[in-house]
């Protein structure tokens, strides 16, 4: 984000209250835009209950205009105020501030379309802008460069899970067989997901003995596989934790490394780092 | 806890047996303690059962009431034997001892309250007290130390569930609809906890094919996740063995300790430890 | 796989279009494939779906039995192209290739034979060749020789949880009887692999308080069970990645590597890295 | 074991053979005994399936006394061969030995005690003693350490986790009541160690919202919770496995240890070791 030094002072004070948190207005801001946030998904989710919807269903009509007019205006000014628009309109943020405004209008046109308004919840991710002068980042920055290097490799893993998957779904619609609950072979791939994840519903589970022995193989299987994303994630984690507490000077006396961060003198030679 | 030197020698006394676990009186105290708080919500489990209820209603009251007199006399003798009562008071242990024998006298005005005395399951916790002189502390420090900085890398962690949890709920409560169980956004939220901690229940699960392809994403998604929480603690736990495993030494120099199992000069001041 | 240096030069080129996918022909030979056998996957799978399978049951025969026709043309040109055929054949790969054409042949024997098909699905694993220039090789070396030095490990592991899972299952039997869904000691063991693996399914469940209390018993087992394949992955992966971090250097004298980072002389010989 | 050097000579033999695994007898012994204690177990499983049980009743009868006859004299001829047989009986393998046998007898005067013939399944444990002369031992003693090493971390874990139950559990019993199935405290316990270790049979679930609420809750504790076991015993496993692999030996030259167990000279100075 440019820091607009050249522009008018009225849009440089409303660029740092609205994209900024370090000042009082600017915390202050986030704060309330996270209260209304909260309050908007509040309202879709009580619309959405049958039992109220029909008591209060025209309050929550306006309430949820009022919202939607606030966090219109909210994205207006945020337009003016940042020297590039294309920029903030195309970024994550800014796609995401207007998914959360878009859906309302919509429903003028489209009925129903207003169930889309939780997409709002994505905003609570602007929580973590509030947090952003603690060091709150710092750990962010470790688990995001955790799961970064790990997604590969999970990626990799989750391909085999998905060609285990497949074949261990249609081997059980052959021995299953429709009148089992077993009626496709996607829908006894959606079984193998559900059980190989230990998630285990239970709307469709094996009836003939050879199912079930297959199915505990499934089961122990899914044992095992479980650990690799753990595993992947723990390591890279380690990796990341081990790097972030490491200086990465070396000593200028003896030329050994591996100090700590916090380390002022060599641990070998006693040397001033 | 203020040591009360300046105290009668029976308030001494008593502050030993009660609060303290390193004499045999003491231990003999805490360990018939744990008996009774066991006793007793025994006592509320038994009674909740409709048939013994019906059959032993009266013996279960009278016994509650016992117990419930000898933890107020346990609470009363706690008052005076601290030598600031307050602050016994409000500390946790001391609120959990209230929690103890309060819903017992609120049952007298409000019907059912004493469902409310399994809250002595807390009192279990005391447990820990007895083994004080043994190196059960130092693990628990340990375990304690990483779950705690473990803590606020997983509420963020929970934080971004909760924000994807609230999508996916409303998503499939948009495919599936009230007549497949996603009867509003709230119950689809619900839904969507109990698919990505792969608890599973199945008392909703998804109908329509759609909803089974999200789901299956969902599940697999939650595979991923799952290995967060894990990782985070695994690789605090690392760190608090390695640190626990690292000199204990202190710097004859600067007193300061910390340093590595191999390091010969101090890494603060570079004085030869 | 041997260079075919000496052969003719049409079937070195088959062989590198085929076989390799260094070259812009290789790599498009191999994108062809994957989405003919996504399609090929996906017709079988639609195909199992009642509704569809009666409207398009013909085009989907016709649709298996060219894309067969195509897989058995590109299994013979793999026949051709490679010097030693029988190397190839007896191969894994090789296995997979026929097992993915060989049930459409059968089914004109065998009724259901083509739901096999799936089978292909296998073949998706081709799919890490065409990464092999990239470096998703190391990482998958990496995963593999974690899981390698796990299975081992785990299978121990695997034995334990088995007479575990055998011995629960026989309780239960006893304990909850027939008229509960422990019909038998395997429908009972059975149930006790879906619930030490935590998946749950629900279709049978302890009724009497007795069984209940057993389960309870079983699932916190399985909650510490749960964390050993875990842990035993974690481990192996920390220190192959340990390893892939240390210094790759070859020691001048003896040629041999594997030296710590910090290393200064070969851990073998003695010289002076 | 007592090496019984001073015994007859058939007696020794004896012992080679059935206690130890490293002749061509011994080792042929123990497989033998392998497929008969898998044989024995298959036949009280397929026993105990109703439709098989009905038309072969007495097959299984008579080959499950022929089991317990050959057991039987193995037991015996292990109590012979063995220098002082008490020690043998009152070890944990020669209790095991003996309840495998035991049932059938007892099936004489108490029907139905052939079901717990099962416990045999725990003599296939000794299928690690076929392995003794492989490197299988150090990898179990690997694990054994580290499980050993984290038990008293996880009792103390799962204390924590029967006390959060228990409250739990009470208070779903206070939210939903009987008419939801939570019939009882100890019933409403059971489901909250159903949820948390996530297991979700779906036999109870929670029907009113505020139950819905505080399921979730439930979830994503246990969600976290998991991670508690799988921490504690990766942490302990990465422990014993650096300390298996570094060489306990100090050089003699520069004094620093840490040396690869494979290294024959100083890694910092290149002295031999």
């Amino acid at each position: 984000m440019p820091t607009p030094n050249d522009t008018a002072p009225w849009r440089h004070r409303l660029h740092t209250i609205i994209f900024e948190s370090d000042t009082v207005a600017g915390k202050a801001f986030d704060i309330g835009l996270l209260v209304l946030i909260l309050a908007s998904i509040s309202v879709v989710m009580l619309d959405s209950i049958a039992r109220l919807h029909q008591s209060y269903s025209n309050e929550f009509f306006i309430m949820e205009w009022i919202f939607t007019g606030i966090f219109t205006l909210e994205y207006i000014l945020r337009l003016v105020s940042v020297k590039r628009p294309l920029l903030y309109v195309t970024s994550v943020l800014g796609l995401i501030d207007l998914l959360s405004i878009l859906p309302m209008y919509l429903s003028v046109f489209f009925v129903g379309a207003q169930s889309l308004l939780v997409l709002r919840a994505l905003r609570l991710l602007r929580i973590f802008r509030i947090f952003k002068l603690t060091h709150f980042i710092s750990e962010m920055n470790f688990l995001g460069t955790a799961i970064k290097s790990s997604l590969k490799k999970i990626s990799i893993f989750m391909l085999a899970v998905l060609a285990i998957v497949i074949i261990l779904g249609s081997l059980m619609y052959v021995v299953e067989g429709g009148q089992n609950g077993y009626t496709s072979i996607p829908a006894s791939i959606y079984w193998a997901i559900v059980t190989i994840t230990t998630v285990g519903y239970g709307d469709i589970s094996p009836v003939t003995s050879l199912g079930k022995l297959i199915a505990s193989v499934i089961m122990l299987l899914g044992y095992g596989i479980i650990a690799v994303p753990t595993g992947i994630l723990t390591t890279e984690m380690a990796i990341a934790a081990r790097t972030k507490s490491q200086h990465r000077d070396v000593c200028p006396s003896c030329g050994r490394e591996g100090h700590d961060a916090d380390a002022k003198f060599c641990k070998y030679c006693g040397e001033k780092l």
